[in-house]
């Protein structure tokens, strides 16, 4: 696990007994001041979430009524609105939209990718999905031979002799020995991202990836891809695991494939979209904000389940468990639903603009955007000397935190609150456990019934606890 | 949860201080002797696991082509016949069968429960099962009156005016706010255990039971019951937690309600069965044993995958791991499959008995019999002072094992290994998250497609990594 550093292996065990030694009154005073009564109220937010918590519920309205939610789409429209409804319903001190300029990437048909004239397999279908972004093939297809390629030294190697006029096909799989299924993911979705335009600056006239998933199976992971505008674009699509390994077999088989593909994915003009978001105003520094917050935007396949509804609705609850055991914070605490982080970041860019403009001091900002699995903890990520301050109240922290699984930890937040590291406070990032996240993750496979009712509720009761916390005892 | 007290808790900060400055040397030399070979020789283990595990295509063997295998069923004799001959593939030092006596338990045709002569709903079926050593009901059938019962206070005052002759439905749930499900399930499963005998008491004909489950659906969960012979036995089936709620709600709106049961389960005689076992032999100390294990059986539903075949394909796992990273252990090493964990615990007693009259000691067992799910760590069970001098251990333990997300504390072991306790060895659970287990623990849901290749192969990869401590550096 990489990034796992727990606060107590910053000091070594003399350095640690000397301050346990010389600061013990000020630690007592400073930083565990009401240790009973935190436990108490945190054991209340925990016992409400998983009697009376609401994220299950309304996720299943997202998933199941209103459905995936790209970026742009009606049905994105649909739950911006719906979800700004449910939020005017929870007694919060105010509730908004705010508007971005959202890009709008419509997939059209069915994606037809297949093997043709192989001699022992004749003609093979190829599970696959449009990367999203990408932009179309002929009207009337196009057909290439394949060139498999596991690293960029194999493509650059190539170079245009070996590319021009080809398919390349990325398959190096997602490394299984990682722990955290995020680093495996870290370790190859570069060829999602940037395999299109680097095949092509080669001459390549398509690109197929093998899915991001350590899963054996035969649903195609989609995502975005990034153009580099100085290279053709040209069309990409993700295949399934098992149709990479398919075709791999074929091409050490036979030498040598020809592939299909026929895509009219395109690029429309942007659209206007928004952020949803509703707010608890602070007793004491309303201008000071602590943000819970997920994506509502999703890529076309599946309910945006795990990616992100679970988050969304988690953080939609976040707000409504503090209202509803009585709380009030000192520090205004903020719902944001960011709209567009698959596909632009627009939401998580406008944020971040806005909140400058108004000059909002945001003192933390959670992000949960890693599925709607059992809490293991949080990840932080923030300048060192906010770092320093914060780390002194970790111990404590952790210690009213530990009852629930969790762990507090250095490491990433989550792409829509990035825009607002500049700004000096907190970001952080909620883990939940990763080992399934990427066996559904932008698939059809991501549907309501992989989310399971108790983590959901567990998860959101997490993140209010922590905000909890931070709003009590700021960074 | 309950039990939670990782090592670091037992001492003040103070007293910690004191123990760190002046045992510093003593606790280096003693404690983490080879910090980087262990964290080595672990990362690889995990690595063959990830890459390179077996015990995910052999719990589908014996889901799909054995099944469930109840004591002293053919699938259960067909899964010692065929665990034995895998064990024999692996290179061990030795692999037998150990026979026991077992209980012959059997369902007969499908429980029929239902209510009859509802004035709003007419009838009623309950989806249920018998409870796992129920005598069946007359031929015929049972009808009677039904009384809803949430506490051994509300039946005791019924007493026999209120009770006679009806079927007592105990409807008491688990407690969703217990954090770790195990507790939950402790809270609520004395109603099956002992509802049937206590209702029998004041003359009750028949017992419903609300599933052991904190999900609504309409599976029901079944499981031994323990019958008090001073009283009459009667039948006693569980109903699904869907069905509870129906028959609850139904007993609210019409003031009563007529259950019928007909149900021809029934005990047949005792059945040779055997344990399973296969051992790397130690090289320094082949007497003291090691032993890492799961049960065969399981209840005659669903595949018993999470309860408890994922258990003994990751404890057989556990030694092919060992034997392919070429480790030679001091101690040996035993991988027992356990027969008859669920009605009667024979196998568990058994295997006991022989290690005393053996005179085997029993340095540690480790039973794994909470589900495939990922892991969280181990708890362990021991007289103080083994407990005194394993906690020596624990810190340098825990540093090593904390990258792949496991903790030790103290806790719970397993039915199968608790008759090993009076040996002065150390009795280990096995603990992966639990929230997902009583979804189908004990009913026909509990099917292979539940179980995650991932979060199994990590559970037999942090089970070898605790024996490898164990054996190297023993108690």
């Amino acid at each position: 696990m990489k990034n796992y550093q727990p606060v107590r292996r910053f000091v070594s065990p003399a350095l640690l007994a000397l301050i346990v030694i010389f600061t013990l009154p000020f630690r007592v005073s400073a930083q565990t001041p009401e240790k009973d009564a935190d436990a108490a109220f945190i054991r209340k937010i925990y016992d409400r979430a998983l009697t009376d918590g609401r994220c299950y519920p309304w996720l299943e309205h997202l998933c199941l009524r209103i459905g995936h939610r790209l970026s742009g789409s009606t049905a994105a429209e649909k739950a911006v609105q719906w979800t700004r409804a449910t939020l005017d319903t929870l007694g919060l001190d105010s509730v908004w939209l705010q508007p971005c300029m959202v890009p709008h990437w419509v997939r059209g048909d069915a994606e037809q990718v297949r093997v043709s004239g192989s001699k022992k397999y004749g003609t093979i279908n190829l599970s696959a999905l449009a990367l999203g972004g990408s932009v179309g093939t002929p009207a009337a297809g196009l057909s290439a031979e394949v060139v498999e390629i596991k690293t960029w030294e194999e493509l650059d190697k190539l170079n245009e002799r070996g590319i021009r006029g080809k398919i390349v096909f990325f398959n190096r799989p997602m490394d299984p020995t990682k722990i955290r299924t995020f680093e495996a993911y870290g370790g190859a979705v570069d060829q999602r991202a940037h395999g299109p335009s680097r095949a092509a600056k080669y001459g390549a006239v398509g690109v197929l990836v093998r899915s991001m998933s350590l899963r054996l199976d035969d649903f195609p992971h989609t995502g975005s891809l990034r153009y580099d505008s100085t290279y053709t674009l040209i069309p990409a699509a993700a295949i399934s695991t098992q149709a990479a390994e398919k075709l791999s077999q074929l091409l050490k088989e036979e030498g040598k494939a020809t592939v299909s593909m026929k895509m009219n994915c395109r690029m429309l003009p942007d659209v206007q979209s928004y952020n949803v978001i509703g707010e608890i105003r602070g007793s004491e520094r309303p201008n000071d904000v602590i943000v819970v917050g997920g994506h509502l935007d999703s890529w076309d396949a599946g309910h945006g389940a795990h990616d992100d509804g679970a988050g969304c609705t988690q953080s939609m609850d976040v707000l409504r468990l503090l209202r509803q055991t009585g709380y009030r914070p000192r520090h205004t605490v903020r719902c944001v639903l960011f709209m567009n982080e698959e596909n632009g970041l627009r939401g998580g860019r406008k944020y971040a603009e806005e909140a400058q403009r108004k000059g909002e001091f945001h003192l933390a900002a959670i992000e949960t955007d890693a599925g709607g699995f059992t809490p293991r903890g949080f990840t932080f990520d923030a300048e060192e000397s906010v770092f320093a301050k914060f780390f002194e109240k970790v111990a404590a922290y952790e210690s009213l935190l530990e009852p629930y699984g969790l762990k507090l930890s250095k490491g990433g937040s989550g792409a829509d609150i990035g825009p607002l590291k500049g700004m000096k406070g907190l970001l952080s990032g909620y883990s939940p456990d990763s080992q399934r996240y990427f066996d559904l993750h932008h698939t059809a496979d991501d549907t309501f019934d992989k989310v399971n009712k108790r983590e959901l509720e567990l998860g959101a009761a997490s993140m209010a606890a922590l905000v909890y916390l931070l709003d009590k005892y700021g960074l």
